[in-house]
């Protein structure tokens, strides 16, 4: 089944919940180490992608669009332009593999979703995206059920820690670093970040210092 | 295929990094909604459980066993006794389902493990588990990996949001109330915990106090 990727990306200042930890400079470089883990990830299942990109981006691999409006905005400017089933996928799921999208896209359902931690979307598979609107933010991942509901699609609800996984805060490192197994993960290593363990709680340092 | 479920149980001043949000004979009620959540998903697969207990309980469901030692010195114990494959799940995993369960109980391999977050074990299913022995506490999914590795077992490691989350501190609580459908859920919104979204982060709240 041919189908197309969706991913909004914000080159310049991502990732602020990240700036107790990082630069302004290390996150951008960290943004896009994540979205490429996600690219080749995307890839792998033989899918092509578009970027929706805040501002001008030069991606080799994929196509970019620049949209200056919000992530809602943007995405339901490009829905309604697909002529095959669209997977809308966020840039900050540096723990998703090829098989585990293969999850998504081998459902049986008019669509599939991936929740997030914390009540928002991650992964959004729909077949007929013509019709389709997404509302972010919030506790989305129950709107968009409610979306879904209302234009009598069936939906399957995909478990899958790796894709639930967005990182938004230094806390979510922990599971980056102990599961990835792509770009972005060796990053964290390379830039001074580990792991620690006390009292049964884990946590991100950075040359020695607890940052969660 | 038969096997057992073996389910490790504190009853008395369980969960005590829920101090800060529930009393001692809260964490003990919550502590055996959760149970019973547990218990139920494992016996709609066909399963029987045993609880190995810290001291003395009684549970109809189930046989129980009464442990004096530690969680590891239990379960190794239990493991040489076993003549089927055995499920060794946590009992702080309400938002288990008997589906989530089939896919580790279907695995080809010689093992599935479920990771949790921040680098624990929640769930082992062992086909000859009179071979193996646990070893938890801190980073154990990997240590697990390597004594798999050790007996020259092959290891499914299965994906699942569901199974990884454990509920140990109060911000574990935010998945159970947007997810779980069992009566963990119901017990905290029957006594008084909600949830919230301020800045884009999911908080719980009870009485209308943040609590996470």
């Amino acid at each position: 089944m041919y189908f197309h990727a969706l991913i909004p990306y914000k080159p310049i200042n991502p990732k602020t919940r990240l700036s107790s930890v990082m630069t302004q400079g290390e996150r951008e470089e960290f943004a896009e180490v994540m979205l490429g883990d996600v690219i080749s990830a995307v890839r792998k299942t033989g899918c092509e992608a578009t970027l929706l990109c805040t501002t001008r981006y030069a991606c080799i691999e994929t196509r970019v669009a620049i949209r200056k409006e919000g992530l809602n905005e943007a995405i339901n400017w490009a829905l309604p332009q697909f002529r095959c089933p669209a997977l809308i996928i966020m840039s900050d799921l540096p723990l998703i593999t090829p098989e585990s999208l293969r999850r998504i896209l081998s459902t049986k359902a008019d669509m599939a979703i991936v929740p997030g931690l914390g009540g928002g979307t991650n992964v959004i598979f729909v077949k007929h995206p013509e019709t389709f609107h997404v509302e972010y933010y919030g506790f989305s991942f129950r709107r968009h059920l409610q979306i879904a509901d209302e234009l009598g699609l069936n939906v399957d609800i995909v478990d899958s820690m790796r894709m639930a996984t967005d990182i938004d805060e230094p806390v979510d490192l922990v599971e980056l670093m102990i599961h990835g197994r792509g770009n972005a993960r060796e990053w964290l290593y390379e830039h001074g970040f580990s792991l620690s363990i006390e009292n049964g709680r884990t946590s991100v340092t950075r040359n020695g210092e607890k940052l969660s």
